[in-house]
């Protein structure tokens, strides 16, 4: 029976935390084991990422190596590498054999390169280490990477009731069966099929007539984000990986493209905020600062670059002090249109949804920029001439703040579509990186605009 | 056979466009018919995204409806909107006959009001109209609307053959079978178990004996982001919805959480670049405008303000002008530190990953940035010291510096968190909200102190 539940979601409560530090500390095994096993892993794993380094040790070698690879595979990257630390390469091996040839191969290939080799020597399934010795042969963000030797293969020429017979003892080393791979006498991919199909199918039929030969697939050395973007278009839950022989490796599963998902995500926001490296609110100070400390150097030198800016234009500081005194709101504005025009263009890259050419879109964002430019400009004019008195100075603030934003826009669009030509990551562009450059841009144009039409 | 395929990816050329426009033009249905197979819906649908709405129409009425109906799902939502427009009230009803129940109240949830009613009547399958009218009463936002009523359901009481045999039934309509649910005579969830647990099952078992108590689910009024929390932390591809007697009422699947999570994540990288509404790059400049206008007016008005408060320190002016050079290097700096602070909080309030107290964190990152203070204002004493050759204004600018970023990243850090506990959506918090009132505030802060320092 199902227990009536309030919440859906698990709650970690700073009750039940100490409850389990207490149940460490007196050595309550017998307690402790019966109080985790109510919870599915990935929730002790939360459990444990709060506990100190040695309660979660003891907690790992209390519990089977069943329970507690998977716990490994849901903790926290730091606290896994510490927990590593201090278990033996014969109990990583044990914990490795539980997982699936993917999980496996993720957490040896955390491990420092000595004991890498130490502990797959120490898995006792010959095949299993096979599979696990090849997954790490694979470049990180390739198909290769993500992808698990588990999968379901049969032959063409099998009938389904010897398919059926025979992948019974298939499935079991199987978690989840997403598709059934057919493949020719030499392992190479020919088609696909579901249990469905072969549930209803009649039993004396042939593989190669009920199979469906209409299989997407990804090549062992494609890019993990288009692999990404395959599955989720034609919404996979699994895709079989090949060589380019077309022989069938492996298969990727859409949980693993959820995380490559989220961590694509994660990263363009960190960068667009100014943020290098992935870190979280509760990395230390020190990693924060390493994070940080770049991007906020980078709008030092800027704020230093504007300061020699205006230095040069201070034959204006007597008559035009004014003037001065909107570089904040001119920054501002050339910063916040920038950073808005190249948001748009990443992420439009990023969905390939931007297609055309580059100048239709630098023309279309200096019209909007233009338009944008030309309602607030209308209020600061009306501002700056009501507070000031002086049609001609207002003039010269507003004419120069719809040049910096049309000039901001360009820049914005441009940077990201230049980067992405190029073939560097356009997400940088969004962010420190448009503002401060559009904030030495924006208050050179301004100055040189305003100068213009005072007549100085 | 696979043909040997170059790239994994269909492209979108302007060739094929044009070569589609062609058969349209010359009424080439034969030939359109032929090309158009050769593709998978998802891509069917961006060709007829690029078409003009006329050529759209045309091949949505000249092919299939099991095929249209699949290509209106992947259409960019306005150009299905206008597609809908130009279908009757019966096409669009046969289009719905081949979808399954979520896709199809989607569609019709998209329709003005007053065409819903009619193309509802117009399903001719009972139940299948009677599903759709069911998903259309449940709230956006909730688990309700995001499942499908089409699922493979057992009774406990059941066989393995009896069960295999009735299943082979009911999985015809059921596209991809993820789980098959087991109720009670009551209809009321009680466990589940995959197609593998009953292909390796023994065929006289009872269903009872080998299913899964173990199930998790979601409500149907339960949030859309909690059922993608749940979802991606179990790894799970599919989740049965329940009401508050435990009656199964539906699943969802992986793929529609893909897109919630597709959507959040666009969303919030949107808003740290202040622009609110969804809109694309392809978007017309008035759409463009209004999401990006508002931010700007904010920025606007934060300019001005910042003016107020310099004109409100111009006794500084003649012999501290340099001061007022400094000022977009210090909103700039206030504005990084608050964006990058509120980032690192608002995507750990997104991950569950904030925990523990507010004052906490505010501490943690008063240190964090007086460090980053500390040393970009080494940098900036130094640049001032030399450029100037004065110890004391330099000494102002950069305690005032240090102070600014602290503050800076007091606020980023405390209005996500504020926002977050007062039920409001953390993200609208990053970017030009940040940005702007740190401009204010840093501006003040810094003329304060500087003030303070030269003893003014």
């Amino acid at each position: 029976m199902i227990e009536e539940k309030e919440n859906i979601q698990f709650e970690l409560t700073n009750e039940l935390i100490e409850k389990v530090e207490l149940l460490v500390t007196h050595n309550e095994d017998k307690e402790l084991k019966l109080l985790l096993k109510e919870f599915h892993y990935a929730d002790v794993a939360e459990i444990l990422d709060e506990l100190d380094l040695d309660d979660s040790i003891y907690v790992i070698k209390l519990l089977d190596s069943e329970t507690t690879s998977d716990i490994l595979t849901e903790l926290d990257e730091d606290i896994r590498e510490k927990v590593l630390e201090n278990l033996s390469a014969k109990e990583i091996a044990e914990e490795v054999e539980e997982l699936d040839t993917d999980d496996a191969a993720d957490i040896i290939a955390e491990l420092p390169e000595e004991r890498q080799a130490e502990v797959i020597s120490r898995i006792e399934d010959e095949e299993h280490r096979e599979e696990i010795t090849e997954l790490l042969t694979y470049d990180k963000d390739t198909a290769g990477s993500l992808m698990a030797k588990e999968l379901v293969k049969v032959y063409e020429t099998w009938t389904v009731a010897g398919c059926l017979r025979r992948i019974r003892s298939q499935a079991k080393e199987v978690t989840r069966v997403h598709s059934i791979y057919v493949v020719d006498k030499e392992e190479k991919l020919i088609g696909r099929l579901s249990l469905k199909d072969l549930i209803v199918a009649k039993s004396e039929q042939k593989i190669a007539e009920i199979s469906n030969s209409n299989v997407d697939y990804v090549n062992i050395n494609d890019d993990v984000e288009d692999v990404a973007k395959v599955m989720v278009k034609y919404d996979l839950e699994a895709i079989p990986v090949i060589d380019d022989k077309h022989t069938l490796l492996g298969r990727i599963t859409i949980d693993d493209i959820v995380d490559v998902l989220k961590e694509e995500a994660d990263k363009d926001y960190q960068l667009a905020a100014g943020i290098t490296q992935d870190v979280e609110a509760d990395d230390s100070i020190l990693e924060l600062t390493r994070a940080r400390l770049p991007w906020l150097f980078l709008g030092l030198v800027g704020g230093i670059g504007a300061f020699l800016i205006m230095k040069n234009f201070d034959d204006l500081f007597n008559e035009y002090v004014i003037l001065f005194l909107f570089t904040p709101l001119i920054a501002a504005m050339a910063g916040n249109v920038g950073v808005q025009s190249s948001a748009i263009i990443v992420q439009g890259l990023a969905n390939d949804d931007v297609k055309g050419s580059i100048n239709n879109r630098l023309i279309k964002e200096m019209f909007l920029a233009a338009l944008n430019g030309i309602i607030l400009a209308i209020f600061l004019f009306l501002f700056v001439w009501i507070y000031k008195n002086d049609i001609y100075t207002a003039l010269a603030i507003s004419v120069s703040l719809v040049v910096v934003i049309i000039v901001a826009g360009i820049i914005g669009t441009f940077v990201p579509l230049f980067l992405d030509k190029r073939g560097i990551d356009p997400a940088i562009a969004t962010g420190p990186f448009i503002t401060t450059s559009n904030d030495i841009f924006g208050i050179l144009i301004y100055f040189w605009i305003a100068k213009l039409i005072l007549g100085i």
